[in-house]
Order: C-alpha cells, then structure tokens, then sequence
C-alpha cells in the first residue's frame, strides 16, 4: 500500500473504530497485551541484537509495556477518562429556555507514531504513544525506527494478530518502514491528526515545524530529551554523601546513560564540592563501559565531549575514552556556576552517561541558575527539609521549568501510573500539557465535543441520561456517578 | 512602561498569584464581577457608541461579561479543575519500592489576550480569555481592540480597581493600545506563555505563525471564526417550513449577522428548496438594514459580496446593498450543491448578514459536502428522528468537523456553562482542544506538574494528605472526595 492507502484505509477504520465500547477496545488492548507476552522468547533476542541493551532489562522493558498496555485497558474499560460532561435543558429559565448541553472527549483520528531508539519497547511500536491513541480510539500509523528494525516488524505482526482475533478493521493500526523522507510524508498528510514521537530534539523540532506548516496544522507530542538538573544543597551532601554519590552515578549510567531522564547536570555547593567530586569519582571508576544503542549514538556522544573538551571554563574529572567507539564510556567535568550561566551550550544535552557538575558559591547564583534553566523532564532537589523552608521562591522557580519535581531518589524509573507527568515546558518537549508516559497520555489524542440536544438514542453512552456505563460525569456542575 | 517592563512586572506578580489559594482567586475574580456591575451606567454607553450595537445588546453582553466571572469564581473556589491525582507510595513493592507521585494542574505564566471586535465586553478586555487565564492562576497582558479603546480602557480600569481593593499585584493585569505590530511584539516576548485570541483567520493565523517560530514555542488559543452549516432534511422542512425559515433568517441576522456561530451556509434539499427559499425569502425582507461595527467591516462585507456575485455559479435571492456603507444589509444566494463542491472558495466565511443556500440532490451528494467541509465552530442538523435513523456514517463524519452538534435550535446564542465546547477544528480555531467559552476554557491556560515524594508542608494543599480542599481528587486510579 502506498501512503495514500494507507491513511484511507486508517480513516474508515477510524469511523468505525470510534465508535466501539471502552470494553471492547479494551479487551483489544488486553489481546495485544497477551500475544507479546506469548511471543516474549522471539522478541527479546531480537530487541537485544538490535539495541545492545541487556537481556535483562530488554525483559523488563516488554513487562512494563505489557503493564503500560494493561493500565490502558483498564483506563478505557472504566470509562471516566471522556470527561463526560451534561448540562440538562431547563425549558422554563428566563429570559430564554436552556438547551441540553452534552460534552465528551472524542479522539482526533489517525495519529503518526514515531519510536525511540532507546526503548525498542516501552517508547516504540507498541509503546505508550502507540497504545495511548488507540485506547483514546486513534488508529495509528507507525514509523519503524530504524535503530530496530526487526524487533519493530516482530511486534508489528503481534498487533495485527490482536486486531485480527479482535475482529477488528486491519487499518487502525499500520507499520511504515523508511527513511526520513518517509516520516515527513506522514506527518504532512491530510489525513493524519496528531504526531507522537521521542527521539533528538532535531528530529521533534523539525516534524514540529512541519506539522505547524501544513494547511492545517496538527498537534506534535515530541518529547525530546533534556538534562534533568539535580539541585544539592550543603546539609543534604553532608548527611549523605556517599549513598547520594552512589545514587546520582547510577542514575547517570543506567543504560549506559542512554535516558531521556538520566541526570547530565548536578549542582553542588562550593562547600560539599571537593568531598562530593571524589565520591562520585570513586563510584564512576567501578562502572564499566558498555556498548550503546549504535556506532551513530556512540560517535555523536564522543563529538559532544570532544567539543566540550575544548572549553577551557571545564576541569575534568574523567574523560570519555573513545577508544572503542561503540563503548560508551562515562565522563564527568566540573564547572563554576559564574562560567556556565555565561553560556547556554552549557545546558545542552549530551546523549550518554557525562554529567556536568556545576559548583556554586551561594544563594543569588542558585536563583540565577533557576531563572536561566531551560525546560526539563525532570528537577532534582537534594535538601533537608529545613534547607527548604526559605526556599520558596526558588521552588517557584523550578516548577516552572520542569514537568516533574523530585525530592528523592534519581529522575530515571519513570514510574508509570496516574500521577506520573513525563513531559515538561520547551524544549524538553514541543507541548508541556501533554505526558508520554502514564495514564493522561491517552488525552492527548482527543478533544472535546458537544452535543446539544441531541436524541436520546444518538448520544453516545458515556452521555446517555441514566449514566449507562456508570463513569463519572460532571452534572450540572457536580462530580456524579 | 515598556514591553519588558509589563512582561517583567507580570512574571513578577505570576511568582506570587499562581500560590494564592482558590477561595482568594474567586474572591478576586467577584470583585471585578461587582466593580463592572457598579459601572454598568458608565460602561454600557461607551460600548454603545464604539460597537454601533444597540443598549438592549451592550446591557445583555455586559449581564453575560459578569455570570461568566461569577462561572469562574466558583470554579476556582470550589477547586476540582485542578486534576489533582495522588498515586501514593509504596515502600514494599517488589522488585523497587514505587515512590509518592502527585499530580495538578499548574498556571502556565503570563498569557496575551487579543479581544474581539463583535463583543466588546464579553470577549474582549474582561472576556472569557482574560477572566479564565486569571482564573488558572496566570497574569493577563491585554492587547485593546483598537476598535473600542475608550469601553477597554474603562474595562480595565475596573479589574485595576478590583486587584487594588483585593491587596494583589498590580502586576497580573495590564492593559496595552498600539497597533499590529504592538500585538506581535506581545506574542513574541519570551515571557508569554500563551495566547488568546478571536477575531479573523488572518490574524488568528498570523499569531499562531509567531508564536511556532518563536525560540519557545507557545500555545495560541485563536477563535477564529466559521460558516456554521445547518443540515435540512426533506421532513423536518416540510413540517416546520416557515418556523424554521425565521429561526434560520434569525439566527443570520441577528447582531447583523456579527457572529462567530452565525449560520453562513444552508443545505437544503431539492425537493424543499424552491418553498424554504420563498419562506426565509419573506422574513428577510422583514430585517432592516443596520449599522456593522465599524466601516471597515462593513466595507469588507461588500467587497467579499461583490466579489461571489461575479461567481456565475451563484443565483441571487437577495443582494446586499452597499448604498450606505455603514449598514450591513442582509443577502442571501442559492448554489447547486455539485458547483459548491468544485470549489473551497464558496466554504469561506463572510462576516456579516450574508447565507448561502446550498441545494443539494441526494444522499451521495450529501456525504460528499460532510467530507469536503473544512472544521466548524458548529454544525447544525435540522432532521425529523426517523431521517437519522440510518445516518450513523454521517452524523460521524459531521462530528469529525465540528466543536458542537446540534440537533434543535440555532447556533447563535452560546450558552456559559459546563458542557459548552466553543472551539472546533482548524480553520474555525488553531487548537480543538481548547474552548473559548464555558468552565473547561480555564484548563487552556495550565499544564500538568508530578512532585515526586515532596514533603507534606511543602506540597500545594489540592495534593495534601486529607485532602483540606476538599476537592475531588484521582487517588490510586479512584475519584475521591
């Protein structure tokens, strides 16, 4: 089929597809759930050839898309999500009568998806884009990442083995193999709605432009990496320094650095700096260098330490040593605040396990670092809670350049639930008000629609008078069920 | 002041509202409510002799302007907008203890407001924009609508009096005059968060451009406008010819046809045209001619009028007359539903008293205009129960191009309330996700925030244990109070 067909063929599947319960496509998602399980033993050595990951974590991706499936299925099975929403008509208000007024979210129609070379499972072919715009009633059409070819094929195939059990229309869901040329096509056609996608902040910036350009322009949900600062202060070092050393390096080369919330900038206050560089040294010494993701990934990392090697403001503490170009070696440098709040480049992610550590002298520099940061996934704060109870202004501040606040623990293990928030202001994102990971994902792929006056027997469930499918509604202004 | 100095004051007096509880927010936004009611004999006069609107109108808007605070006010007050979702922590799960996540809405910083020139009250500088984006917690900078700068001034002036009296920074509203190139500097100040706007396509659109190509992108809330198509069907005509002839000639005509939602294009069916014509024919001949809003609308009206009556395609019922510029004389035009569909041009809105009747022959036809139809506002359907029977595929096709379905009525008169949708896909808005009217508008102006295991006495108090709000709040995936 060529692109054309393609989105015809999601479109009609579309029309239809809207319209089938929160149950059904629920046990639709339960189904893609159930043959990745079934065909794990194909699909782990497959996804570790291609990406170089562990089998043991690749094991752990496919559960935790599994779950983030599941969670999905249950999301839709329940019902609430539609923000179902009824004003009923009041026919003697005056001066004028009251219309009945129903509004729901409706899904937006087909939705482009583009995967992540570094989670060949949770962030790609079926992961949490792909199955939050299908639970929404999406279809999608996939762009395989190249990184991955043949793990994305393999799950492709157990999706069209769920729809076809299901009985469900083979358009809602669609893999797209090709280049980049491919992938703007996608994003260019008429048909498609909305755009998914993780990866560099090249690749979301450029389909963002694209998607803004077209003769109507769609929304772009790119999430595209950022350096996740962490925030240290003088009381919290000192009570934990080395559990918190041990903590931050494991964060920074958990897949060999290869996270879109691995923590690449930690700042640390001139008092706690030598003892805590030297923690953290002895730590990153006992981590061995490990392949990553591909040649391009390791060259470009190797590039960015090159470059940053000849900034005279940084002192290293430990080189990447690019002698095996595929092996991803750790690195760490040390910078003054006064230097880095000179230079933006200085915030610019490194894909890989380096960490800039940024020392500061006192409390002005701190705000002037909080007010200069660019958006985030994620902000660390490391500090007694008494650290904080004059801190409210820079807290402020943080939590306008961040999707997430952390107070604990390191910002990798995205934990996905209802909570969760992975998505923050630009450029770690194009659209702050989305997240990528947890259940708000799915309202991404939707708007709102009202009915008014609409009969009885056309108004979908969720907003027919007796609350057939027992959700939460808002009733004339209350929470009901 | 300057730019930089309003958008500084604003980021300023942001740092300090966003934390103000919800009851105090209310309590702000009641104030302005009771201020404008106070001015109301001040008020309405200037608006008057600004919009050429009559007082019965202006008096009606401003009534409108106020129960659409007072929506706002108890929204924030009661405080369940904020989405707030507490997933808590579990320290024994198995194989990693799952942290404390908890989620909220959070204002997303200073907003620029366009108002509009056909409400100079209710969309304009205490309009749903301004008051909604205050209502989330964010400063409004509002550009004046050069087209009523007297009525604006004294507007803001009110919500000045209003943050006075409420001891607020002067800093979370401000009101600036100047021209085009004024309201792009706005849009392009690195401190706007997000705009709203409603007015013409081109200036929606034009915004919208900026805001993309900024080096932060922002989002842009822009209500653009619509044709609003009715549906008849042949037995709902030939039931209620001449009741829905005067409702439709109404509906076009009313404020002289200076609406967002007023109904630009009618398809009828063959077997009906000839009597429906005659009767909105008859009540159109009972309209007087009456002032626009300004020449230059008035004078846009006609050009867009002369130029369809060069389209040999068109037969005229009744032609505009230009004779007195000033006056936006009703016109009406007939078209066989296969020309219409051989060009776009005819989809184009005309703003003012002008519908063109679109005739068309058969189901076929039919299917064909509900997949060629650009997004709307709203899309009316004017059918007796039994002619819906078997129109599933293209109630689902309309839905796909509209904000707002109805199924009795007319689409002027936009009630305030929870269920509304006032926002529809492009061209009629540059986001559907978004409402420009009713509760659900204040959620344009937030976005998501997750604390990660924050400390009770520092958490916002809509994500405190024991929920002191009292709102409703997702705990664990449940709806709670």
């Amino acid at each position: 089929m060529n692109l054309d067909q393609i989105f015809n063929t999601a479109q009609e599947a579309f029309l239809f597809y809207k319209n089938i319960s929160g149950k059904e496509k629920a046990a639709f998602l339960d189904t893609i759930a159930e043959t990745l399980e079934a065909n794990r033993e194909e699909i782990v050595p497959l996804a570790v050839e291609e990406s170089n990951l562990p089998e043991g974590r690749i094991n752990g991706e496919l559960g935790r898309t599994v779950g983030q499936i599941r969670l999905f299925a249950g999301l839709v099975r329940e019902g609430s999500w539609l923000e179902a929403t009824v004003d009923p008509a009041d026919p003697n208000r005056q001066p004028l009568p009251k219309a009945d007024i129903r509004r729901m979210l409706s899904p937006l129609g087909p939705v482009v998806v583009f995967g992540a070379s570094n989670f060949p499972l949770a962030f790609s072919t079926a992961g949490g884009d792909t199955i939050s715009a299908l639970a929404a009633g999406c279809p999608v059409i996939y762009k395989a990442h190249p990184a991955h070819p043949e793990t994305s094929k393999k799950i492709a195939d157990c999706i069209h083995q769920a729809i076809l059990k299901s009985s469900l229309p083979s358009g809602i869901f669609s893999h797209v193999e090709g280049g980049i040329d491919i992938g703007q096509e996608l994003v260019k056609h008429p048909l498609a709605k909305a755009v998914g996608f993780t990866g560099s902040h090249k690749g979301g910036k450029a389909l963002f432009d694209l998607a803004n350009q077209r003769e109507e322009p769609i929304p772009v949900y790119a999430e595209m990496g950022s350096v996740n600062p962490i925030f240290c202060f003088k009381d919290k070092l000192a009570n934990q320094l080395e559990p918190l050393a041990k903590a931050f390096v494991g964060s920074l080369t958990l897949g060999v650095g290869q996270f879109c919330t691995n923590p690449g900038l930690i700042f640390v206050p001139k008092s706690q700096a030598k003892a805590f560089e030297k923690a953290i040294s002895d730590e990153l010494n006992d981590i061995a260098s490990a392949p990553m993701l591909h040649p391009g990934i390791a060259q470009a990392y190797y590039d960015s330490i090159q470059y940053l090697q000849s900034r005279e403001e940084l002192r290293w503490v430990k080189v990447a040593d690019p002698q095996h170009l595929i092996n991803g070696s750790t690195a760490l440098a040390e910078i003054k605040a006064s230097d880095w709040l000179k230079d933006l480049v200085f915030q610019k992610e490194v894909f890989g396990a380096f960490a800039m550590m940024v020392v500061y002298e006192n409390q002005d520099e701190l705000l002037e670092i909080a007010k200069q940061l660019h958006g985030q996934l994620t902000i660390t704060i490391w500090a007694e809670n008494h650290e904080l109870q004059d801190q409210l202004f820079l807290l402020n501040l943080l939590e306008e350049k961040c999707g997430r606040l952390l107070f604990k623990g390191v910002p990798t293990g995205v934990e996905v639930g209802f909570a969760m928030q992975h998505g923050g202001p630009y450029p770690s994102t194009t659209d702050a008000r989305g997240t990528s990971v947890g259940a708000y994902a799915i309202k991404r792929f939707a708007r709102p629609i009202a009915f008014q006056d609409m009969p009885q027997e056309l108004l979908p469930d969720a907003l027919k008078d007796g609350n057939p499918l027992g959700i939460w509604r808002m009733v004339n202004g209350e929470y009901k069920k």
